[in-house]
């Protein structure tokens, strides 16, 4: 038996997010069932993050058993073979037969994508939020300097979940412009449910003049969910990689 | 009777091009239904670059005549209520009555991107090629500098096509790298049928190392579509922006 881990890329749009459900289509079913035929046995990935419906990756991690004689480091170009073109395998090869891609301590990086101009731009559609209003990305910046640290982020979790300890730590909140696209690149040791896409949120209104930066101070303080911004649409975040520490 | 302009944006992934056809939906049919809609007016669109089926745009230029008493500037924003997401006007303006899109001298912009690495990136799947040998940037340079300038390009035109002319004038062709994209930029004063993508098959043959970058001078004199490479995919093509001098 060899424990094989996978680094997976995948445009969310079509999926219903990462973890199997009744209600449509998920990356985790595909890798499964695709896995399994290829390697003629009945495997069950287990990921790293289980992204939402909608949220795409370039470097989510997926591990699996296998007795297979195919060295792990070829199963990426046989699985590419079989998978949609919409997830591809970027890497794959042995770890630790104790390795758990959710129980280790790591940096997780997210990217969230502003298109911000007079008019939605088509191409980047599916991969952006888009945003008519001007954004000023040093009122973030500055807002977003109050959430680095580690803090409770209950203001800053959907509600819709259960967990018992909501203090994270986020290592870093940044903010380039290349051309009329804004990117945030968010990274941290954990995430609560939804949480950068709420942070995004709120962030959004700090940059479009309807919140002071100071603000989230406040919020964060709270540890009420209510106080802090929407949820920022799933098309514009990307899960982009998993530092294992 | 004003003429206005329209700067047309569009993910081409899902028509077969521009121009008006049997066999499938075209960008140039959803502006001329959507218009007519909007205006109560049975409008027809003049286009300024016919792209080819799986082609994207940011900045393509229609011309149309109309009766409204909507202002020019203002059509673009009731357009797009009424337009699929996967077209978007940019702007909309009135122009001199005599104003032909196609018979006026204009510098267009193509960029044309790759994505050079060791396995696709779902993320970008539609909107450039995959190529997974190593390719070398300045070969492509070199290989360009013999294509810039006046020339007659029949080496370059696909044969499917009878134009008596095949001289043309490329002012500028370069390349940049974002990460593992490769980005060709090439602008000109007219291009023939299928030219950017067969300058690009071919320049991407020297990039590879299967031509030397000399070699382009011999197709160029040859006169001959079966010396110079294949046409690269559509998918990789954005028309980016056409400027009217």
């Amino acid at each position: 038996m060899v424990r094989v881990k996978l680094i997976v890329a995948y445009d969310g749009t079509n999926y219903c997010g990462w973890q199997i459900q009744d209600n449509g289509i998920t990356i985790e079913e595909i890798l499964n069932r695709e896995l399994s035929n290829l390697l003629k046995e009945d495997i069950k990935v287990i990921g790293a993050s289980r992204t939402d419906s909608g949220v795409h990756a370039l470097g989510n991690v997926a591990v699996f058993d296998t007795e297979t004689k195919i060295p792990p480091e070829k199963i990426s170009f046989a699985l590419n073979q079989r998978l949609p073109e919409d997830i591809r395998i970027q890497e794959s090869c042995q770890v630790a037969d104790d390795f758990h891609p959710r129980f280790c301590d790591t940096i997780k990086t997210y990217e969230y994508k502003i298109w911000n101009a007079r008019f939605p731009n088509p191409i980047v559609r599916l991969y952006s939020k888009f945003v008519y209003y001007k954004i000023d990305m040093e009122k973030m910046q500055k807002a977003a300097e109050y959430l680095v640290g580690e803090h409770d982020f209950k203001s800053f979790c959907s509600t819709r979940t259960q967990v018992e300890n909501t203090v994270r730590t986020v290592t870093e909140i940044s903010f380039r412009r290349e051309g009329d696209m804004i990117i945030m690149k968010i990274c941290g040791t954990g995430f609560l449910y939804n949480m950068v896409r709420i942070i995004m949120g709120t962030l959004l209104k700090c940059g479009m003049g309807m919140y002071e930066p100071e603000y989230v101070k406040e919020i964060l303080e709270a540890c009420d969910r209510q106080k802090a911004g929407p949820k920022a649409e799933a098309c514009g975040l990307t899960l982009v990689g998993i530092e294992y520490l």
